[in-house]
């Protein structure tokens, strides 16, 4: 094949297929040839469920995958930050880059974004051959391998979530859930200031490994218990009488959320970056009397994806003991079963010669 | 009685009874002659319940009342502010001005706030005589009766809520309730910039006094539909395709919440002012997804009185029109029926000379 | 001539040339039929010294102004937001879209800016037919005419300087300078909440004219006494004993400069949009004491124009009333020289239909 | 002597003296036996000028110092947060609590602040017992000793400028003067996230010790040149082409804050912290086009101290190795000497036990 491309026909059913090379058609625009692409809960889902919230329509086929690294291999006649051999992480979605959103300095936020395998109709990066702008491809240091540059994207994931929830000099944030981007999010306050993380998590084995990823403290909630005593739990055993600065949450569960709000201090941040259920109780008297400041935390966007560079460069996070598997392009399925199965942290792709 | 002050004793049970007229201890102090003081739906809540969460010991009765105005009869030592004569506003909660909080410019967030009728042991203003520090109290102009002073606090709410939701120039805001707290949010809202106020109420004739009171829309909720429903209702009606750029929660109402967070647009505030419930259910993916910052809301702080004085008297807000009753302090229980049972928006306890 | 044009040869030299009508090459741009084109400050240092810091160089022409209205001609295939016959202010500096600067929300800050009539290769638009981005025309509204759209451009100057200086409900500010800008720092300040907006300029029939454009003071300084003494003598007059809250210098002169600083409270906004000499002596020590904030100011960025375009729609800010004259396309050497010799406010040029 | 003091009586005129031991008037305050009194500039400038700014009358005369460390000798009735015994850090400059701006977060702007050594009347701390509102004195960590303790003042200091200049993650800064404050901004930078701090100095013997005290780049500047050829110099060496993110002044010279405003990226922060002639010329041309953001700062405000005491005991600022002397009381003058004469870095002065 020339341009194998793994597609998502609806629920459970998905088939590598050939296309053909992707040309350039915009003068800032390169092609990418695909390394390594990482396997997200967001892809199982997409797998599993034939998308999220947006449902892929089986008669328009959808190419899966969104976290890629690769190597340039041509360039638009305007492009000059990049050249062909170029080692590259993608930021895998693309704004209008004319709307207020755009303009204010949140494309994020843009409602037209084209972002990697999004329904209907925007291909991702589970493929050989990868069209983006030059200014959505940042060249990695020499030092940082391919597999490593996978992570880019998660740890702009972790930045975009700390810098929304401001964690500075000498704070103490408490991250629930300690998956991949919980353990970037750790590791991201540290490298911002924190002085004090508190890595949250419901299986043990998450918050051992946590421990060995980011200097932080562990704590493993009391699901039988109310949110309130789990919060007050965190402040006795940690000595943080007035509540903690930051919170953010990253497991998606309810419980979670309504912990982190009884935990912050008058004034505190909380920034809500795991996704489970649509709708959650949450505790309104607290985060009213606290004056707390609860903010979303969707993707990432400007100068996220240069800082999650920046911090690997420097050592502050490590991604790459997070890699837990490579599989080959044509086994790809195997790779979102162990993710369903809660095996290993990030599973890779590889995309290969051939 | 030298000093006639109503005590709390319990779940409707209350005194009017005398008290030694206070001498002042700190030299920056002030002695207030109270003449008026507002009913506020609290002030309800503590008379039937005994308190607010913290319940009144019966053994330590609580003197109750916290929006007041008065004449200042006495000062301290070291007062250059105002002078004895003055017609004040009063803003009746004092920090220790030591903590984090205080120091921070936060000090509604201080954690030993001496707030007015706080059980255990803080009195409120529903006195003849009230001592507070000189840079609590407020001259109001000349022109400013004593009735429309009492205004002031709620008008200072409203200032606090407004300012958290970061109102600009030429914004559409929503405000969900249109009691006092909610038609003094709409006005303030105005004032500070907004392009236009939809006002939100359950209770048709509280839209038709909203629309005397600000130049505002109304929008009366069909509380059987869902929030989403109903959010959407309020941006095909108003023309708002994108959503309002913010929302101010004064009904205390669940529904009300959710709708806001629905109708917000991406990045947009959303200011919890009202109380009602201690846990609510919101749409969590909603407000990730749209980066939402949701803000707690807690009473006025630094600069809150000033704009809310200057506010009124340069004309944008008229709280004059909100004053419904005037009832002779030994009747203040009637004054507390009447709001119980929603008669007037606005009813207030005159304390007379004697 | 089928797209008559203003050619900048050099000092003094400027030719009315033909060129070609242009085409549109990219899907999202526009062309305007130009109608009325403003003269500023800028147009005539250009025309009189051959460029502002870089000069044009006689063997590359450039075409001049950058203040324009006019009607959309014809569109780009995937344009949506505007159609053949619409009645546009342009926004005339086309951004990169990729930088830094532009993705963070601050395009004016681009280093690749294309901004009419900056040498050596971007052509202005005094002609008859102009090429811009969609997002970068702006319709107006049907009762707004052609003249007026041509203040818009100097509005969107005084909207992006009157928001970095923070100018807030009930603040006082001193705008030094009663030309265009100045005058409509003024209003915008205004409308953006100040109480008190008190206009600065040495030519007393400048501030008469103030007094009818908005609701301001005046302050005509004492040029041969200290920018310490006019400060003091401002706050006397004023009766604005702690300094005043923001201070816009839009006259480009040092005695402006150094009265403003001394004339702010402490941790007062200073925001410089006039230009005059490069180098100017501050002082220093006054800056520091107080923690003010001096924040330089360049041209206007996102949402600027917006904000512009309402402020006039909404009645806050009147441009209308600073159109002095209307100058056939022919005969545009007789606006440059009006606008030279102090005549008038805002010198408009018309291109007409042959 | 019982409570031996140094009063400064005018120009070059001092006298150790002794005064009544102070007694506790406000149940907040506590008495500090003072251990050491650190030098500063400005102490030297007071005793040959007889002040700065404002003299001392010498009829008035006024006890000197404001770094000081020491230990708990009385508690105030009320006082809760530290006790007798215990070893503090003093803040030197108490608020007034009550104006505008101590009640915003900007205590450091009050207008009445009470600060040590402050003609005419609020005396300094070079004195043996020496009375503090509880609020601030700063109990040290056991493994901190007392004459370290004296550099928390200049280390509050830094933290306010480099909080102004909002210095964050991965950003490049050069601080103008490798003096105490200087070098200590160079440390407080690179603790707040600076990936690059450059350090300037006209003499080599700072620039070296500064390689010692903080991971930084030198620069020697060329005096002969201009500001411009400088920043472009510094920007040449270093590759940084875009310009440096953040400056600050700490030498009070001007060649330095024209460099630094030369030197910034657009959008750049400016801090001005140094004290040198009270007025300077800077490039106001290159401050608008690149719309820096210039800030005053003066001394230290809410957080700083909490800020600079845990940045010292987290190892990330080590103020011990400035300290260069130590002279007894007795013998102040040669300390004031010393310092003049710009022998070592920091000089103390220690307040023997008889």
């Amino acid at each position: 094949m020339q341009n194998p491309s793994w597609f998502l026909y609806g629920p459970g059913s998905a088939k590598l297929q050939d296309v053909p090379i992707p040309t350039i058609k915009h003068e800032h625009d390169v092609i990418v040839r695909i390394k390594y692409v990482g396997v997200c809960g967001s892809d199982v889902h997409f797998w599993r469920h034939g998308g999220i919230g947006l449902k892929v329509n089986p008669s328009q086929p959808l190419i899966l995958g969104h976290e890629a690294s690769g190597v340039i291999s041509s360039i638009g006649s305007a492009v000059q930050s990049v050249k062909v051999g170029d080692k590259v992480a993608i930021e895998p979605g693309f704004p209008c880059r004319r709307c207020k959103a755009c303009k204010n300095g949140t494309y994020n936020l843009c409602s037209t974004m084209k972002f990697a395998a999004a329904p209907p109709d925007t291909h991702g990066c589970l493929t050989k051959y990868f069209v983006a702008p030059e200014d959505f491809v940042y060249k990695i240091p020499d030092e940082m391998d391919l597999e490593e540059a996978v992570l880019v994207e998660p740890t702009a994931v972790a930045v975009h979530a700390v810098r929304l929830a401001k964690v500075g000099y000498g704070e103490s944030v408490v991250v629930f859930g300690s998956g991949t981007v919980g353990l970037l999010c750790g590791a991201v306050a540290r490298a911002l200031g924190a002085s004090r993380v508190i890595m949250v998590d419901i299986l043990r084995k998450k918050l051992e490994f946590a421990k060995t990823f980011v200097e932080c403290e562990t704590f493993l909630p009391n699901i039988e218990a109310t949110a309130e005593h789990n919060a007050n739990h965190i402040l006795d055993i940690f000595g943080i009488s007035e509540g903690v600065d930051a919170v953010i949450e990253a497991s998606g569960a309810e419980l979670s959320a309504q912990t982190g709000i009884f935990a912050l201090k008058t004034g505190g941040n909380y920034v809500q970056t795991g996704i489970g259920k649509s709708k959650i109780e949450i505790p309104i008297l607290a985060l009213s009397e606290k004056e707390l400041r609860v903010r979303g935390c969707f993707r990432y966007g400007a100068g996220d994806y240069d800082m999650a560079l920046k911090l690997i460069r420097e050592g502050h996070v490590t991604p790459n003991s997070l890699v837990s598997s490579i599989t080959p392009l044509e086994h790809a399925t195997i790779a979102w079963e162990k993710t369903a199965r809660g095996e290993g942290i990030k599973n890779l792709i590889e995309v290969g010669d051939d």
